[in-house]
């Protein structure tokens, strides 16, 4: 090698904290050994016939641009759909962008500089640490824990880490990757802390219909704090449509929405095909949510009460989104999720799960937990648990 | 307002020099004036029906994540066609990017931080600013000049402007906004620099194919400089696919390309549909280029004619790319462009223009230049000749 550097944000840049374990789940599948795979949050619902007939039956001569803020008529249409959920918006204040991450990065890039600081309750959405290392923003995670649910960290672990350089609040409802949903109380704790001191509220929602007893409250139905609030969006999970890589970032604040749109100025527009996808998406009956919502609560049901049935492990009811995490009997989460791929296997089955230590920010944090995400079907989570029930028995590194 | 403020860089950001006529393109219009667009790089050419149809008959269940670095089966196929470019690399040396910016953005955050500089021969492509200010590096502009075609400045002018913090070189081959086609041995003079001052060389080869007398020379074609090399792609303007948003981040790099990868993972993964049509138009004939290149030639020898006959203009002949840039007896090429469309018509109808000035770092630079796109067929490229020459007769800021 020359003598050529990469960057100290490069260095910084966090790995995925999943894909490490994928070659040893490729190991294994070489192996002949099968892998339920409950590390990801790739939807295994159909992406709606209708959604995909939109884009196949598209008819222009020429792919051109789009607008930089993405096709009027989404917008407009994307209009009616949150005043749906009870957001009340218009179309200029919605830029479209490639998928949520986009507008997380758009969100980091207009209202933080480098050394600014934002606050993330743990544990947290992994990439939220690499989107954060593009800007050179620093993470400041304050601790939600198992035992109440990853509830809302009271409002004085908040104010003990609020500098003069702290900028925002992240708040993911419902969560990734605890599936909490955040009451509307909670919501105005977050509200009366990010205007007192000045701070902006980002919101990712991008399960915000994955919510099986509690309705969703939305950062955007929040009152007196407009110019506060950022909604960073996706239609990845809502219509299985992670490919898309459409989301949107929306915001009543002029300023902040002016310059979010000159860094989507800079990358000139979303793509094409995925706006076809988002706009149809809109038409789908309002039912359609009823059916997955159905889904995925039945795998919650399923895997919550199994992995309560297994001695030595704790795993709240999660409100929202299709992610649980557990607490299990193990000396350190990393180690075991390798083990599971490496060397244990019962009838010839495995399962991949992803380490909790990869959503907290706080170091050492999250040894004794996994995040699941239930999203195969009922056979198999359950096949899955019986594989989980006995490498618990058998692993070696069992507390 | 509130408290509340936007970043730095977010002040810093630039607009899209060219959107901030658009207003008055749009009033023009609603006056019944036609307006021709020379503004910007958009093809008209019709994006290739095979392409179109990859997509129309694509018949998967559910529109998921790709890999970060984009599928390995289009990955692969890349592969073959830069080996027919004279391109020697493999599957794991490319990234698929979101459009060639993400590309740029990419090799900008991966290879340099905050306050390192970047150097651009000026005119550069704008964007280059917006993706410079989000990594927070200092674009250093050394100006090449109309009087030469824009050719490559001396080595002197870049070694005048190298400090401690410089980190890269950026080519644009062939270059937008100039369209001037580097010669191998100019290539070979950038090598030097590189090598000798441990600078990387990012490469935009958006228009490889567009290349009217010479051949195009890659710079991944360089020989001893792997290390240094990245190329920037995109499959926007060589298939008219702008809104595929689909490009490379390529280089033979290992430790650039598994930073840049960091960077894709946390962003997920290109979009589907865009990675769908790019695999697609690798099988295009080999000779789909030869008529897309003929049908660009016979505009750039119209435009380039035309605009050498105007009293007081001249047009150096582009060896490639779709852009000619213009140096015209006037005195600010802003007001200029805004008067065509806000006072100007003949025949009710005026042209729509790119002021050179958002092409230049230096300031006040190109204000006697304009950048015009031959993205119109010969007729409307003639219309609009006519309209520019009458304008020159008119313009009270005649020089």
């Amino acid at each position: 090698m020359s003598k050529l550097t990469i960057s100290k944000r490069g260095r910084e840049m966090p790995p995925s904290p999943i894909r490490k374990l994928v070659p040893f789940a490729e190991a294994a599948k070489k192996k002949g050994i099968k892998v339920y795979h409950l590390n990801i949050g790739q939807p295994d619902i159909e992406t709606p016939e209708h959604v995909l007939e939109a884009v196949r039956k598209s008819d222009f001569k020429i792919l051109g641009y789009s607008h930089s803020a993405g096709n009027e008529s989404y917008r407009r249409k994307l209009v009616g759909y949150y005043e749906k959920n009870g957001i009340s918006i218009n179309h200029n204040q919605i830029i479209i962008t490639t998928g949520g991450s986009e507008a997380i990065l758009f969100g980091f890039m207009a209202c933080m500089d480098a050394g600014d600081e934002v606050i993330i309750p743990e544990p947290y959405y992994a990439n939220y640490n690499g989107f954060a290392v593009s800007a050179g923003v620093n993470v400041v995670p304050i601790t939600s824990h198992i035992e109440n649910g990853f509830a809302l960290p009271p409002i004085e672990d908040f104010e003990k880490v609020i500098t003069n350089r702290t900028k925002a609040i992240v708040v993911c409802n419902p969560n990734n990757p605890t599936g909490y949903l955040y009451s509307k109380d909670e919501m105005e704790v977050l509200k009366q802390i990010a205007l007192k001191h000045n701070l902006y509220l980002f919101a990712d929602e991008a399960y915000r219909e994955f919510c099986y007893e509690e309705e969703h409250f939305s950062a955007m139905q929040l009152e007196g704090c407009d110019d506060n609030v950022v909604l960073m969006d996706t239609i990845s999970k809502r219509y299985s449509c992670c490919g898309a890589r459409i989301g949107a970032f929306i915001t009543r604040n002029e300023t902040v929405y002016n310059t979010a749109l000159k860094f989507a100025q800079a990358r000139l527009s979303p793509p094409t095909f995925g706006q076809i996808a988002g706009e149809a998406a809109i038409d789908l009956p309002d039912n359609y949510f009823d059916v997955t919502k159905a889904a995925y609560k039945a795998r919650r049901d399923l895997i919550v009460e199994r992995l309560n049935a297994i001695p030595g492990v704790y795993c709240p009811n999660p409100g929202g989104a299709f992610y649980a995490m557990a607490k299990l009997p193990i000396d350190d989460s990393d180690k075991f999720c390798q083990w599971l791929l490496e060397e244990f296997s019962y009838d010839n089955q495995t399962l991949m799960l992803a380490p909790a230590t990869g959503f907290y920010g706080s170091v050492d944090y999250g040894k004794d937990e996994v995040r699941l995400a239930y999203v195969l079907n009922l056979e198999a989570i359950s096949a899955a648990m019986d594989c989980l029930q006995k490498a618990l028995e058998q692993y070696p590194g069992r507390q």
